[in-house]
């Protein structure tokens, strides 16, 4: 695997240690993530919005809908697109060491609006993304329903990773105060699937939601 | 409370049911966040970047470091800071319907770069949204940390929320279908407090951080 690359912009000012041009991480962090937060440039002010995407090899896809203006002004110009796991609240014994553990992918890039066969792949790679499994049991699109979504291909070119893990790093002579230091995990659960109330009676929740759950 | 502004920016293009113009509903989705996604406009292209916030009555405070370049391109011209809730995974019947349940409050504005007394409040305001009760317990800043961080007063003035909940809203046609149906929930939780390895062995984890743990 090519290793990241380093730009002007995936280039980390601050804590340089906390970034990795390892390949696999950036893979790791998309793959393991429902939401990524797409950055665009509207009439010369950034606008940040939530959507859904999916990863196939060096192919970052990201869905929208042909009415979203957000999107539409995607292809043709920049747009950056994070994903961001919060893995922890560091409390550290001093104010200014508190921090979080997280796992963050940055992208960049000028993304290409796709048609055809790989709006179909987009389209797969961002539901298995979300709801894995799915692909293969729900109804596929109709003709009328895949023009009325957009789905952007962005190449994973321009990219950076940044990570923090572990405990605090507390000021040498404050390891001595009477404050308790250490880091509170977050994590990210399934609860109790919730029938649809119209759902068919006889219809069980199938194995692969099932197994989702977190006991 | 005035209710939140409408304008080319805030205005929802795409299911604008999903909106509302109450401001507590903003307030609600910003308190219930741990970080947001800022984004902001370098050289013409979009950043986002993951970092923490705060809000104070109708003053929305955004953590940085005076090092950070996204920051430093912040005050006099616009930023975007959006809060995202990921509440639940919508499985319809159709892949066409799949959805999430989320909560996302998009705010836009020219930040101003806090100082003095305001930038103290402000650091309090991004610590306790991140981690309650450790202001009054960890080791205040000192001259030379506040100088090392900066802080972003960004007001609520133009602002909008969307919200998705419920089931999934399938095609009339489509409910006959052998599928299942229905909405896998998703919780942000806390795990047991793990010690900094460094931790003074006489010093427990105190009340406000053991309450947080998720049973």
């Amino acid at each position: 695997m090519t290793p990241l690359s380093s730009t002007a912009r995936t280039r980390l000012g601050r804590y340089p240690e906390r970034s990795s041009g390892d390949r696999s991480v950036l893979y790791e962090i998309l793959d393991d993530g429902m939401i990524c937060h797409l950055g665009v440039t509207m009439n010369g002010s950034p606008r940040v919005l939530p959507t859904g995407y999916g990863r196939l090899n060096d192919t970052l896809y990201v869905h929208g809908s042909t009415g979203a203006s957000s999107l539409m002004a995607g292809p043709s110009q920049d747009i950056c697109v994070t994903v961001t796991h919060l893995d922890g609240i560091v409390l550290a014994r001093s104010l200014f060491h508190h921090s979080i553990n997280y796992r963050s992918a940055v992208i960049y890039g000028t993304p290409r609006l796709v048609t055809d066969d790989e709006k179909m792949t987009g389209l797969r790679v961002i539901t298995e993304q979300l709801a894995p499994g799915q692909w293969d049991v729900a109804r596929q699109p109709t003709r009328k329903e895949l023009a009325a979504v957009s789905v952007l291909a962005l190449p994973l070119d321009e990219a950076s990773v940044k990570i923090r893990q572990g405990p605090p790093s507390d000021d040498d002579e404050d390891y001595a105060l009477d404050v308790w230091a250490g880091v509170l995990p977050v994590h990210q659960t399934y609860g109790t699937p919730s029938p649809d109330p119209a759902l068919r009676p006889d219809i069980p929740v199938p194995g692969h939601i099932a197994r989702r759950v977190t006991s």
